[in-house]
């Protein structure tokens, strides 16, 4: 059973604004909700579950509050359009140490605001185990319901912060920064790297002059074909590829 | 002006049994559209515009039938959230010649679902001048309102055939076939292709087993963080910015 306020809280938590008064956000669906309770740095607050995933998940009560709900009531609270299972409100992630930009490799992203492109390119900095991404304000929400989902757990094993990049970029100016542009150097005839900051701008409108101007190297993926442009999650995905 | 029967019908042009039957699909926005015009292989059979995009498009109703529509009828129309200024009809691309299999690189997809992965799928193709993509039935449709808006006009230079893949993988077997799996050889180590067909196998489910069994290379794209798998278009592009 849950409250109409319980419902009423639960549905807010989709609005940025709630997510970062309450410092919460939600998650769905068995797979990730069970990665997230295994992942260390996330504190659940609260699973709101059918039957059949409480049955299957017994130890889940041990440190959080378990709810059962109809079919009807996960209908309410879900941001899915097909709802699976379970809901978890979860505290926002905790990262105990600083971001380590020097020795590693960070992703900076600027305007990136499709949900789907910002989830796909957490979920790739973790498969190429990139720990830090950097973003602008413009960016879509790392809680947002889109994005957590597209990026299938991985929120949990790499850092997104929202923070003014031109700044970070000067900070740490003994770190080369890369910034993929249309008319760069070659991707594919470079040299792997083990330190650096690639720079990630928006489809359509490239990265902002500013950022571009403290960018040590300009990097392209060149197309033989007619097509104007590539998807930010696939060019990101292309780059990381060939430098990490 | 446009009748209650006319936004019936372009309506119904959302479905995919509708579109087989009439031989027609829909496309929308001006950079789309303005696009499709002007391609070789795109017979537009009807243009539905607001009087600004008429205004700065003149020869359009040179060969074409132009609609003037008020806001709210492009509305009606429209499959987009933002309907944007123009929609057309046009009858499904002909492609005059057999694809040429032989001496190029293909792509074949099996069950990509998603119409967002498949549109970027296609851009990636013409991106990297990729001609032929073949697809299992369980693909999306390559018609599909949302796939055609993801393609950002690539399906006017991108074959997408749907067909049954076994029979074309065994009866050009004289041309290497390479499958994208999980644990084959590294993507990055391999030397470029000038001839293939290279396999792309649903996120989850990966490569059904009867087409991986004619595959004559199998390739991966290591990962050395924690994500169980990447997303099917960003794999794609990562396979295609090492090989092609």
């Amino acid at each position: 059973m849950i409250t109409k306020n319980q419902v009423k809280y639960i549905q807010s938590l989709g609005q940025k604004k709630s997510r970062d008064i309450e410092n919460r956000f939600i998650a769905e669906g068995p797979k990730l909700v069970n990665e997230l309770i295994t992942a260390e740095n996330c504190k659940i607050v609260q699973l709101l579950a059918l039957k059949e995933w409480i049955d299957e998940n017994p130890s889940a009560s041990d440190h959080t509050e378990v709810i059962e709900l109809s079919d009807m009531e996960l209908e309410k609270i879900s941001q899915l359009t097909t709802p699976n299972q379970v809901l978890a409100v979860i505290e926002k992630i905790q990262w105990k140490n600083d971001p380590e930009i020097k020795g590693n490799i960070s992703l900076v992203l600027d305007t990136i605001q499709d949900p789907g492109n910002m989830g796909t390119i957490i979920r790739l900095a973790d498969w190429f185990a990139i720990k830090n991404i950097f973003c602008t304000t413009e960016c879509a929400d790392v809680y947002s319901p889109k994005v957590v989902q597209a990026s299938m757990g991985s929120i949990s094993r790499v850092r997104v912060e929202y923070t003014d990049i031109e700044s970070l970029l000067i900070e740490n100016n003994d770190v080369p920064i890369y910034a993929a542009v249309l008319d760069g150097s070659d991707i594919t005839k470079m040299e792997k790297i083990s330190e650096g900051i690639i720079v990630i701008g928006n489809e359509s409108k490239g990265i902002n002059t500013e950022m571009l101007k403290l960018a040590n190297v300009q990097i392209t993926i060149q197309g033989k074909g007619k097509a104007e442009s590539l998807n930010a999650a696939v060019a990101t995905g292309i780059i990381l590829s060939h430098l990490v």
